[in-house]
């Protein structure tokens, strides 16, 4: 069992990393972090569990930490669900220590010699902590994408042998994408919200760094551009989209690559049977029904007519946040890098 | 005033037509049609009102008529909210009674001398009456589109002046557009459903031949594709829409042309101030916010970035139905065909 | 015309303020206040407005003040919207200073010479206004209760030449009462919160208060209890209530009762046609069909069944808070209070 | 394994049985029934399946049969999902032909030799089944109380000890509670319906039969009154109610009970943990948060204040439905009754 510690245990994604870790069989909770106001705090009472799964009871006596480098002294490993403005710092620190960092901050994602990974796409990339190593830090960070961008990629993995140079993609994104404190009751029931800051930009950007090729050094960016208009939708979990590509082949191989696609990874704890589920059904994906296929680990697809155009879902807490990252440790454990 | 009637009087756009049409200036509510079950009651009895907008107790005491040409001798317009099905029979058999027949119904939206009219857009297509009329048709049939084609064409009038030959949109639409009963709660609450039946098709037609051009014998269809991808939210009213569209020009003739355009139309009832409404605001329009504007009959636009992206929302059952069919009739009024 | 301010005129209440008094007959507005971070601006930029209602454009120019006495030299009547911790002070100097204080603010609620009045139950109750003028108050202070307790009030109206002892009520309250900002999206989608911090006391001890006979020196309490069980759900506007009351008397007198009662006040501009509107169907009243009845000053009455139950609802922030106010105001103008 | 039978199995409540048996530890999924239309087909293909939770794959291939007594031949058990108009027949068919019959129908709740149990407060009630036999009738009815009745009930259990003769219950009811086509969208947005037929008068009714006493004869209703009021309300799953009790004793005591009470029940597959949660918040039970303790079997109380007032809320498709019905037939089978 490898020692993990959670960063920012408390908010929404650092709730699902908890929720996703008790139990998890290789990674042991030891140590949870939130804000100073928590810290000393039973973490069942520092929490206030406001996922739709019961709490854990198991981890309920773990002694919340504040969320310095000290604090995590007995882990190997931590998941930050921290914000991208607190990040910076204390997950340095941690990389500097020893410490693996699996993070979900956006601090990180662009820097060169930082991976950013979703496994089924670009576990390739995890190369770059060699990089990391060579200028002397004994552990590593390693970010997993924005949520959206994570099932946009998903989406891509089965097309990458098709030729395409432009992708739209229009979101309609869950709520709790941003915390349970991020959008108000009134700012959000019967009405959509056409504007989630950042988000367009992270999605235009992260993404041509996945699909883009790592050659041992540096990552050269996939030749093609994305530009996507972000919606936020009065739903709980489950990020959708409209996609277009601009592959020329017909929907019927476009369809046949998105069913019989499989990743390539081994059996990991957090991995579905099917990272990629393609639902031939006219009217889903939807979020409701399908988000927690694989265990929310799945993305699903459907809809794929001439354009192409397609509708691709999955959950952003779970494979787009906490649950990425968790697969993102696995393979790197699986990979011996820690 | 003009003794007007309604067709399929009780249902959702049934009921905004008789919302919208109750004090009109220019047309007096004089017969309502609904099923054989509703035959008979009084409109308050027969319609259980189901708007959020309190029952207009002046027409509450009109008797209910059967949907046949016998019930509708004592009017000269009737406006039609029924459904395709059944609109056809009865709107032909009126338009050869003499009748003007307004209608929402997309059974004669593509027939080749019937306008399919958004008036801010295409009024010159009512020339279509005279081709009715030379094949010995007394009255005369004119169509309005698809509520999401409405919005979208709006959207398009201030950009004719722009080159453009590509259209992608991803439409957000209100559970209102599927009539009372059309979508089971169940089905809807904290999910959305990527489809909706035959939109994404209704779209990509008509708005060409909105944006066509009529030489008096036809309509050439506009020389650009539209690509929708249609998805139904759980907002109650007010239909959204990202929109790309390949204008090279920069955002800022864009915005301009948003904010400067105007309609040439005269001032009618049913007119709002603004057609097309810039809001100049990062996270804009927004259903419950801006659906309201002009009554109703306000298409808001927003969010003008390079690609050229934008987001476009506006009141499906008002401006994309009911409110869309009443100012086609102003305009017919207004310019003698009746 | 008088002059008249809003105190918070940026919060929920405060913007409902706004737009009711925006057009009213009697009420000009000229002073809008808010805290130091909106002072200086135009009401339109200060405002983010997010009302389904279109902006007041009329309104849009005049500069928000800080809440202060000085900004309110140039009014007679203020309408207060504060946060009961502010509410105190500022609206005590504005009495003193010669200004009519009408309170949404829960402060001064129950202070002996402090009329707490709906002015369709307890008009008399502004006799008051002469106590606090004999202890030298040139102004005064008028408050009206909290949104709850405004509606099962207006609900007892028509009940009480009846004998009873004993009420229970059970509240499903909209979420617009608690701000713009007060219940996160995730907290109350698909779900309802039964706890509603001091409101249960607030309609127990309002109550009879209200209902309470003023005998020209002190109110003595109403001598019955009332038992109060308040829930939050998920409708955005219009709180609801299951009420009990223990009257032997038969279910059709007391539907009688709601039906033909009336309240005995002059014809004024909020007051409605129906202050209380008995609905003789089967499932109503329903907060998205009933709230705006009477222009949203309506209490919508429904299934009086044995026991004697029966459902009361009416609009929180019209009704219930910025309309109460303001018909409040009218009485006490129709009164020579000011 | 005992081999049972689902009638009515694509339905809200059906699909609930099929996801709750489909790994029964006992209970061996075998015949699968819904009408004419989807019989014939698999029941992956019949069902449309619309829960949140994934499709039980294992299931799948199960041929949906005609909702007759012969598809039944291989059953010993079945669990009746059926519309009440539709069971009477076919349950008794079943009975007589020797099959166990346990149904969520409320056709034979009220017959006097038809236990209807919640295991927890009137197991000894099922001694009935020995009535039934005397009458020559090889299988049995078993009946589990309606889903609003079920959560007062269990809520009740740990009470019996105190002295008590009058409920007033206001519920919250979940639209999944009228299946998956009962309420529109349209009907229940932004809304509540103060509304559900027959719900109350069931509660009122079948609570004092099962808090009854049973002798072996017959059962002697429990000696004191039920008055409800029922709402519907825009949440998905789980019933919450207001309740009022006229204990006398203190608020201590009372929450002792709810916090000290077990069932006497022996461990089975489907009883929970904890029948009845007491939960020390100042804001719980709430339907998201809590609905799913237990497996979606627990009923969560919280709020004990004077009056007595508490809030009670559980899962009502699975404690309230097929759950209940489900643990009514562990608890037969434990005792030998099949």
């Amino acid at each position: 069992m490898i020692s993990v510690g959670v960063l920012g245990a408390t908010g929404a994604v650092g709730q699902r990393f908890v929720q996703l870790l008790a139990g998890h069989p290789n990674f042991e909770l030891s140590v949870l972090t939130a804000s100073k106001r928590s810290a000393g705090k039973k973490y069942r009472d520092a929490a206030s569990w406001r996922l739709e799964v019961p709490f854990p009871e198991d981890v309920g006596d773990i002694i919340v930490s504040d969320t310095t480098v000290e604090s995590l002294k007995k882990v190997d490993l931590v998941f930050s669900a921290l914000p991208a403005d607190l990040a910076g710092e204390v997950e340095m620190q941690c990389a500097k220590a020893g410490i693996g960092v699996c993070s979900n901050a956006s601090t990180y994602r662009m820097e060169p010699d930082v991976p950013l990974v979703v496994p089924e796409v670009n576990a390739d990339h995890l190369g770059m902590i060699d990089l990391q190593r060579d200028k002397g830090t004994d552990g590593f960070i390693v970010t997993n994408p924005n949520c959206s961008t994570i099932m946009l990629t998903c989406s891509l993995a089965p097309l990458r042998t098709f030729s395409f140079s432009d992708i739209k993609v229009a979101t309609m994104q869950a709520i709790s994408g941003a915390g349970f404190e991020g959008i108000p009751g009134m700012a959000i029931f019967d009405n959509l919200i056409p504007y989630i800051g950042n988000e367009e930009e992270k999605m235009e950007r992260e993404t041509l760094k996945i699909m883009g090729t790592f050659d041992g050094a540096e990552v050269q960016n996939a030749p093609f551009s994305v530009s996507a208009c972000c919606n936020r939708v009065p739903v709980i979990d489950g990020h959708s989209m409209s996609v277009w590509i601009d592959i020329k082949d017909q929907v019927e191989k476009v369809e046949k690559a998105f069913r019989t696609w499989k990743s390539t990874l081994p059996d990991l704890p957090t991995l579905p049977e099917k990272s990629v589920d393609y639902i031939d059904l006219p009217d889903r994906p939807q979020p409701r029904l399908d988000r927690m296929k694989g265990k929310g680990m799945t993305v699903s697809i459907g809809r794929v007519r001439p354009g192409i155009r397609y509708q691709a879902m999955g959950h952003n807490t779970i494979r787009g946040a906490a649950g990425a990252s968790i697969l993102n440790a696995e393979v790197i454990c699986d990979r011996d890098y820690l």
